[in-house]
């Protein structure tokens, strides 16, 4: 609840600031349906959980790094929901920014929320200097060209697309901003901390394969069999279901294994294992469970 | 030919990282595209005019808020360029970059230029901690919400909007960045600026709607005729030609006189009626003459 809490207010805080100013009120109102309510905040509470596990001892930097990167995640659901990527009208079981604003609007939340995420961190993190190259690198190295998740949507447009690398930027680059960010906020190590997000975001890329293939619509919220449909590599479509299940809970696995000493590694090894279950489908907890 | 060699080596030192690292090549070339060859590079050399009129303390600061508002300057016109607004095929001559390379990579290119101009700022600066944060949101105010050029297209989705806002938001205020940029990275005051930098963006604004009106095609390089076409406020059309070059004229005389003392402020003063007299088109030389 704690974590929740720091990062809806976070979040809130960020909109009031771009409510609060003189812009104009269709693209603030675009901005704030794409954050609001949210899905289950998976990158900021890992970055927070992280942090907390290193002794958080810049609780504020943490938050707003948090934050940043959930942020930049909402930003990239916009974007991928467009007619020219997924043409998905549906988000989180409302209407995608698209569908609600249209599309210049979608285009511009989507960049509005690029830019106030990094805006949102440089302010929180001023008071404290030495932070504020290294979170905004951590965070755009997660985002844009040539390894975060702009690169990883990017390769759908190629003939050819190497499946590894496409899950490591798509997914994997994010998760990996979150624990580094986390680990950097809190003044742990943050390469110690690349490992266990890399893990974690391809365990979540192939649960979100998994869920693509076997939900329906309305479980989801959102548009499914969306892989098969637009010829995108997928986990599932390689490896079959049983075998996507197996190689999530080695990742998974793999993840645990990875976390670095520190004050709250157990505290955090149990979340992981804890939050690992809710991964899997519904549809597939017999397959998990064999 | 100083300032213009360190704005093109530093947008193409930014690009050579995004060339080294793993991304998908199409994407690379689509932002290559975007960057290279430029337009006049108008607010990256005016950030660093400034920076060198206030005594270029910081040279490789000011050079990198340089690069990245023209970077986020040409994010913008990829965007704007787009089927969803401006349908623009044409840009500086050549394909637009969704013409070049689909309206997918176009997104994408938008997005990684955003993203590439904050870390190239924070990477350049990470060595003057105490620069950082206030360079990068003085950056990130003349880009997002609620001031920034993304408000200032996104006037252009509402009923009825507010003439001197819009044009503030979508041309002065990367202009400021530019003016404050410059005098914050050379240790001067960028409250004193600001003035400066809202000044020639209107005035650039209203050369821009001049263009418009009155040029073909072939001369400037891209579609013309288009705030008409797309029903967009300009000043042309609320003041007629030669209100909008009296306009014009006497907002570069108020950016002139808005120019604070420092080391540099004689040469400043001329370089920026100099350039002035090319914001007028051709075609309008007598009315600007008159």
């Amino acid at each position: 609840m704690e974590l929740s809490r720091r990062i809806e207010d976070e979040l809130a805080a960020a909109m009031e600031r771009v409510d609060a100013g003189s812009g104009p009120p269709a693209l603030a109102a675009a901005m704030r349906h794409a954050l609001f309510p949210g899905g289950a905040r998976v990158r900021p509470r890992l970055c927070l959980a992280v942090a907390l596990a290193c002794g958080d001892r810049n609780p504020a930097a943490a938050t707003a790094m948090a934050a940043a990167i959930e942020m930049m995640h909402c930003a990239s659901l916009v974007h991928d929901d467009l007619p020219c990527f997924d043409d998905a009208d549906i988000r989180r079981g409302r209407p995608s920014v698209h569908s609600a604003y249209g599309q210049p609007l979608a285009v511009l939340a989507g960049d509005g929320l690029i830019v106030l995420a990094v805006e949102q961190l440089a302010l929180r993190t001023a008071a404290t200097p030495a932070l504020v190259a290294p979170l905004i690198t951590t965070l755009t190295r997660g985002v844009g060209m040539p390894e975060g998740i702009v690169a990883g949507q990017g390769w759908e447009s190629e003939p050819d697309p190497p499946l590894a690398r496409y899950h490591e930027q798509k997914t994997g680059a994010l998760f990996i901003a979150a624990t580094a960010g986390g680990a950097l906020a809190a003044g742990g190590d943050p390469e110690a901390w690349i490992a266990v997000g890399a893990r974690l975001g391809l365990a979540y890329q192939v649960a979100d394969d998994l869920l693509d293939a076997v939900s329906d619509a309305a479980s989801a919220g959102k548009p499914c069999a969306q892989d098969g449909a637009h010829h995108r590599p997928s986990a599932v479509g390689r490896l079959g279901v049983s075998g996507a299940v197996a190689r999530l809970r080695g990742l998974v696995g793999e993840a645990v294994a990875a976390i670095p000493d520190c004050p709250g590694a157990g505290m955090l090894r149990e979340l992981v294992k804890a939050q690992a279950v809710r991964l899997v489908p519904a549809a597939l907890a017999d397959v998990a469970a064999a």
